[in-house]
Formats: C-alpha cells, structure tokens, sequence
C-alpha cells in the first residue's frame, strides 16, 4: 500500500493507492499512446478548450487540492494557493498559445524554379510526439507535479499524459488526477489523456513502454540517473527532459552593497528561506564584497536568520539530506555565520536556517554543492576578478543573479558574458526565485541544471514534446487544417517569409 | 598514415594526412570553443557576411572540389556537381536566416501586473550551445560532409565547428577544409571557426572533450551506436543529433498503377539507382498492387533494371554490406525478380542493380532490412488493409511515398495517417530522393532514421544548435542587440504577439 507522510507532524497513514502492477501501467500507457492521436487529430482549438477546462477545474477544486497538499507538503496555505493559481494560469496560457498557434511553425515552401532547378511543394508544421510520462518534483506538488506546467506544455502539443505519482504527495497527485479527468469528460476528451502510476517499479515499467515517446522530470540528479538508466535499456531511444539542480549564483558588486544593504539583506533572505528554500532557484552561493559596506549586509543577513523559526522540509530524505550537505559543507570550510531556531526537536522535519561563510577566493566545488532548504553560502570577495575565477568553482545553474548599479555596469560586461555561458537566466537586481510563466521565460540551464537545450517554464515548454512533419505535394484534403491554401489562421512563413494571419 | 582509395579502380593511394594525435585533438576542440564565444559576440550579420564567403570560396574552387570526390567516391561529376551546388546554396539560404533572425526566436515579456501579481520584464534568445563535432556520411562528400548542411547551420548558429574527415573521402574533407579556412580567413574570422582531425580514435576523442558542446552525425547506426557510447562517458550529456538509417516505403495505389504505370516504372528505377542507390532517401521497399495492372509496372522495372549498368558503391564496406544483405533479403523469402549488369569483375567497388520481390502479406521486418546501393524489394497487395499491416514490418522511416489518382485520396486519409505516424515527410505523386533545401523541409523521422526530434536539413536545422537564454530586467547596454528597446530588427513576440520588423 503506498502511505502518505505528513512532514509537519511525522504521522505516516495508509493511503487508498497500492503500486500500479506492470499490466496495469501497460494497459494505461497503451491507452495514453491511442488518446494522443486522438488529442492530435482533434486539433488546435479542440485542445485549447481542453486546457482551459483544466484551469477551471483546477480552481473549482482549490480549497481540497490545497488542504490536501497542506498536510502532505507542510508548505503553507498561502504559499500552495499562490502555486495552485499559477499552475490554473499555466494551463490558461498554454490554452491562448495553442489557438495562437506560431508553437506549431507552420512553413509552406510552394512548388518553385529554385537555383538547383524545380522544387516540389513542401509544407511543415510540429506535431505531437505522442505520449508522454511526466514526473513532477516534491517541492511543487502543483505547478511542478500533476496539475504542472509539463503536463499542461504535452496537452498542448497534443499528447497524453502518464503521470508518475509522487511519493511525497500521493493523495494530491491522486486528487489531481481525478481533477485533470474531470476536465477532460467535460469536453469529451478520452479517458485516457490522462493516466496515474504509483510506486517507483510502475515509473520504470511506464518509461520502459513502447507507447511513452518522451518524458518529463523535475528531480534530484541521482533520481534523474536511474530514470534515465531505465530508458537506456528501450531499443527506441526518447528524449528524456530532467530539470535537476541549480546553485544559483548571485553577485552583490560593492556599488549594490553601498547603496542598499539592508534591502538586499531582506531579499536574499526571503529568497533562501521562502518555501523553507526548497526550490531548485534558491541562491545557494552568495558573491558579497568583503570590506565593511559588505558586512552590513552580512550582519544584517545574520541577524533575520537568527531570528528564524525552524523550517519544515518535505519528507525525510531532504531532512536528512540538509544536514548530511550541511555537515560537508562545514568540512568543507563553510563557517557557520548565523542559524535560526534549531530544528528536529520532536516530530516534525524541520530544519534551522543557516548561513556559512567563505572567502571567494578559496571557494571549491566541494563548497558549491547544491543544499535543498534554508541555507546560504556567503562567499566574500576583494575584486570582480576573484569573483570570476571563483564562479568556475560553481556548477552550471539555471540561473545567476546581478545586483548592481547603473555605473557599474560597463566593468561587468565580461562578468555577465562569463555568467550567460553557464545558466539559463541572468537576473538583474532581483531574485531568481519566483520564476515568471510567460512566453519569453527560460527554466533551463547548462547540464547540471537541465540535460536539453529547451525550458521547462513558459510557453516554449511545448517545443520539447513536438516533433516535424514535412508533406511534399500533398492534396489539400490530406494537408493539417493550419497548412491548407486559403486565409491563414496562424502565424506561417510563406516561401520563407513570416506572415501573420 | 591516412589513404585514400578509388573505388572504381580499387587503387589505395597515400594521403599527406596522419591520424590527429589526442594532443591535437585537444588543442582544436579548445579553440574552436574559444572561436564560438567569439561568433557569437560578432552577431547576426557579421556570421551572415561568413555564410556568404563559405558558399563564394565552395564556388570558387568547384572544379579542384569535384575532381578530388569524384576519384574517391565513384560518384559522377555531374552528380557532384549538382551537391556541391547544393552546398553553396545551403550556406547561402542560412546566411538568409541569419539575416532575417526569426530562428533565434526573440521574445520581450515586458514588466507587468500579471493574474500572479507584479511579473519582471523578462526577454528571451536563443544563442549558441558552443564547439559543435561534424561526422560526414560517405555518400555525400560535399552536401553532409566538410561542407554540409550541418557545419552550415552551425555557424549559422553561432558556433564554430571541428570536423571529422571521412574516411571514404579523406582528400576531399582536407580541400572542403581549407576552402572553409580560406572563406573565415576572407571576413577576418578566427582561424579555429573551422577545424579538422582525422582518423576514428581522433572522433572518439574529439566527442568526449569539454569543449565540444553537440555533435552532428550523418551515417550508420553501427557507427552511431559506438560515437554514443563515446559520448556517454562523458560527466555532462551532450545533444547527439543522428540521421541513421531509413527504409522509406512508397505505395503504388490501382488507380495510380492504372494511370501510369509505365512513367512510375521509370520514376521508381531512378530513385532507387541514382547515385548508386547510395541515399538515406532511396525507397527501400515498394508496395505495387497484385493484377495485371501492377504486373505492367513490374514489368516496365524488370526491363530497366535488366539493361542497367553494374554501379560503383563508396568503399568495399559499403559494397560487402550490399552483398551480404542481398544475400539475408533473399533467405528472408525475396525472390529475385531482375538484377542488372554483374559487378565485381574487376578492382572496381562495383555491384549489379537488383530487385527483389515479395507478397505485401508476407512482408517481415527481416525483409525490411535498409540496404544501401540500388536495390529495392516489391511487395505485391490485393488491397490497402494488407499494406497498412504490412508497413507495421517496416522500420520507421525519413520518408514515406504515396502514388494515387484524386478519387482515391478520401480512402486513403487512414494509411497516410498510418505514415505520418512513423515518418518526418510524407510525399505524393513524387520521389523522396532529391531533398528541397528550405525553410520547411524535414529531414528526419521517428527513430532509427533520426535520434532526435530535429531536422538535418532545411533553415530549422539552426535549431539543434541553439540553447535559449532569459534575461530578468537587464539594462539595456547588456542585452543583445535584438533584445533591446526600440525598433525590432528581427521577428520577436512582444508581451505575447507575434511582432514583425
């Protein structure tokens, strides 16, 4: 029977779950590969509707989902409301992108003298790869699980959805498949397009499935290795997207410091304690200047953390796993600055905030392991320099942050480039956290963060799960509607020109 | 030392080309990574001015280009020639690309109340993943080779590139070299924007170096597997993008059989004998109604390929592999229905064009084996559903031909589903081989004929190449040039509409 924690408590309780067996996973996947050409023969505006009766399920069933995920995640209610609206916008924003339609690139090259004598008529657009397995992350039982953006970005393109279910949160990723099904009876969408494994063998199995063409994952790297050992062993090789780990860099030049130090404190802290640090853009390593402007920063950090209650983590394994890291990190030469309230006191999975310290200039690999909760490394640094050669000590993140000032930016032009090289995202007098669901959004960074060159977040989140076809003279009635001659109904570059319909 | 062999003659000659040692290997895989960070900084139009200088020296040294490939691959002037033209268009058509900028995606999420409360101004563009490793196939020395559609998309994308010489056509990857050398050195690009190592232990090497940043692979799935497991030693996975192997069904339907058996005989024979039946696109398996009508067609082929000269394969690999898989498609129930003039009388890499022939309801996955060189295997059907089972044996494809009268296309909407499904084009009324180099071209398909879900042909090719990268509230004088405010100097979606310049 699959059993259901609650990290606020320690109380373990039966769940109504037991591990999918194999026949059942291939039944499901089976039945997820016939539902996405379903999903794909249906079309555009079909899917649309689709996407926007899951964001109105998904608000309609608000108060169970968040209570649920409360008790399974001990995140907070006002923190799991704000995940559960994005995840309803995420589906509505992909909705408005399907009836858009450029995610398709449509193309029609027509019948032409070219330089290398006649060409025949080629016409292209991006369809589902077909189905798809996701596997959503512990610390977003929302917008990065069951009801979250990959699942929302494969309906969009057109495929069906096997959801792993996570074991951190197994009653709301049951509850939210149940959600996702109701959407789709609504608008006549086959049972099928969605399905739910429990148990880590139904992962395996469900990844191992002829039926599954790609697969989705917001994860640990260890996780992420033996799913991806799993797919190793298919004939077939799919292309597995694995969001994965980020340290998140982030640079206070002296001008910053100078300028608003108590501002930067605040912000920092909110970034590494918010959601008791557990999101993969927490910045983990912080580049401070070392002189006294820097250390009221410092001391300003120090003192809001030791003011800190105990954070509740999500499960054990990360318990255990914050202090193992913290303890590296110790003998690694982190000093310990400032802890909040200690944590492990009874019951509970909670851990205390804590800041370490280094100097920039002797910063290690060893001193940039990604820590999963409420810490910080401080890195104190004499010049710019040391911060360059320092940020090579960094793994490569999803995203490195900037605070500065308005006259110091020319001096930074290398430092930004070298940053640019090595994440996804460059953020400028901010924090990474809270990461925007927008078009241009990029979730996604040089391996170790993601294994691909695509994002996780944001509207280009479908172009992983859509693959092209080319017809080469193909008789109107054979054509997708998008390709057909007449009016255009979506943006298509006709015989290389781009036209808006 | 290196040799370079004719294969109509048989003679081995030596080259003054040694295996790149691993040092070597090492100091070019660094500076073409180096040399990236530079193409990139250049921008859009300088690497524009670069394409056009590559596609301005392949001209120029046309006829020293097509002499030193037509002594080492046994392919016809006129038939290198017309690639090496296909090549110089290429670079030409990506410097287009470059120019207008549409593939580098640029989209501008201004700073905005949003349902999820205040967003920051987020803006996105793709840029290059860095070094990118080239591995040519033999049976294109100028169009997927040095000079080929890959090392084109690269620089288009902004990285430099390190090419593998085949060793098929070792002389002609040294002069596509020093052309590419001779066009960077023409704009005042770094001398390393083009690099070359030579020999298989140089390829390994090359792959696994940290530099390098993805690889470009046209060729066997042999050859495929093992430059894979060279790259999964790696610590960081690296895109592998493989055009490998494709069977490329066509269907002959009655009415098209009825109509014009005789024109379909001829069109057949030459796709399947061009180039020696040496293309990726080269229909491996017919499928020809069972009556008289379709015996006609039969017919009309047998006569054509009884008056065909014997035709000079590649090396003596690829003549083998012809022999022995002839010899597996005829134990696999292939009869032998006419085989052209004997080869393999002289020194010369020479084999008789063959056909072979079974019942459609008979077809096995032995008997849908790909063989390289001009053979092709006719399976005869009484009606649509025996083809639609049959094709289930084949392997999934580049490419899939259909040849049908308009009354017939409403019956025929399931099969090309059927096709869509397991193919990247879908041709009608024609003959896959013969590539159209534009924007909407697909060439690639579900796996084994590619392992990814790109083209290696056409402008979208750019895209195997690019990561995108997000900017949170940049200024302005750190922003690329296309991301910044004022006119749009390429196509970019504003706060989520389509925006042209």
């Amino acid at each position: 029977m699959i059993t259901t924690t609650n990290p606020a408590t320690g109380v373990v309780a039966d769940t109504s779950m037991a591990p999918t067996d194999p026949a059942d996973v291939d039944a499901i996947a089976r039945a997820a590969g016939d539902a996405s050409l379903d999903l794909q023969a249906r079309g555009r505006e079909w899917r649309a509707t689709l996407l926007d009766a899951m964001a109105a399920a998904a608000e309609r069933h608000r108060a169970e989902l968040v209570g649920t995920a409360a008790a399974e995640t001990g995140l907070t209610e006002a923190r799991l409301n704000g995940e559960l609206s994005r995840s309803a916008f995420q589906f509505s924003l992909f909705a408005e992108a399907v009836r858009e339609g450029s995610m398709f690139e449509a193309m029609i090259d027509h019948a032409a003298d070219t330089p290398l004598g006649a060409a025949p008529d080629v016409r292209r657009l991006l369809v589902s790869v077909g189905a798809v397995a996701v596997f959503g992350s512990s610390n977003f039982p929302f917008a990065f699980s069951v009801l979250g953006g990959d699942v929302a970005s494969a309906i969009a393109a057109g495929s069906a959805v096997v959801a792993k279910a996570h074991g951190s949160h197994p009653e709301t990723s049951r509850l939210s498949f149940e959600v996702l099904r109701e959407a789709a009876a609504e608008v006549g969408a086959p049972a099928a397009t969605f399905g739910i494994v429990y148990g880590q063998a139904a992962g395996v199995t469900l990844v191992q499935h002829p039926s599954i063409a790609a697969v989705g994952f917001t994860g640990s790297l260890g996780a992420a290795s033996a799913l991806r050992a799993a797919i190793d062993t298919r004939p077939d090789p799919i292309p597995f997207y694995g969001e994965l780990s980020s340290v998140n860099p982030l640079i206070v030049t002296p001008g910053a410091v100078a300028a608003r130090s108590d501002e930067i404190a605040a912000g920092l802290f909110a970034a590494v304690t918010g959601s008791a640090g557990q999101l993969c853009t927490k910045p983990g390593i912080a580049f401070i200047p070392d002189g006294a402007e820097g250390q009221l920063l410092v001391d300003a950090l120090a003192r809001l953390t030791e003011q800190a209650e105990a954070q509740v983590l999500l499960n054990s394994r990360i318990r255990d796993s914050y202090h193992d890291i913290t303890a590296r990190l110790k003998d690694a030469g982190g000093d310990v600055l400032a802890t909040g309230a200690p944590g492990g006191l009874g019951d509970a999975f909670d851990v205390s905030p804590t800041i370490l310290s280094t100097l920039a200039a002797e910063l290690t690999s060893e001193l940039s392991e990604e820590c999963f909760g409420p810490l910080v490394v401080l890195a104190r640094y004499s010049d710019l320099d040391t911060v360059a050669s320092a940020f090579l000590e960094v793994p490569r993140s999803l995203t490195a942050t900037v605070h500065a000032e308005d006259d110091e930016l020319a001096a930074l032009a290398p430092l930004v480039e070298l940053l640019q090289r090595n994440v996804g995202r460059v953020v400028f007098n901010g924090y990474p956290t809270g990461v925007r669901v927008s078009w241009a959004q990029q979730h996604g960074g040089p391996w170790p963060a993601t294994n691909s060159l695509h994002t996780s977040v944001g509207v280009t989140a479908m172009r992983r799960f859509l693959r092209p076809i080319a017809w080469q003279n193909a008789p109107q009635s054979l054509l997708p509607a998008e390709l057909r001659d007449g009016p255009l109904t979506v943006p298509t570059r006709v015989d290389g020109v781009l036209r808006l319909p």
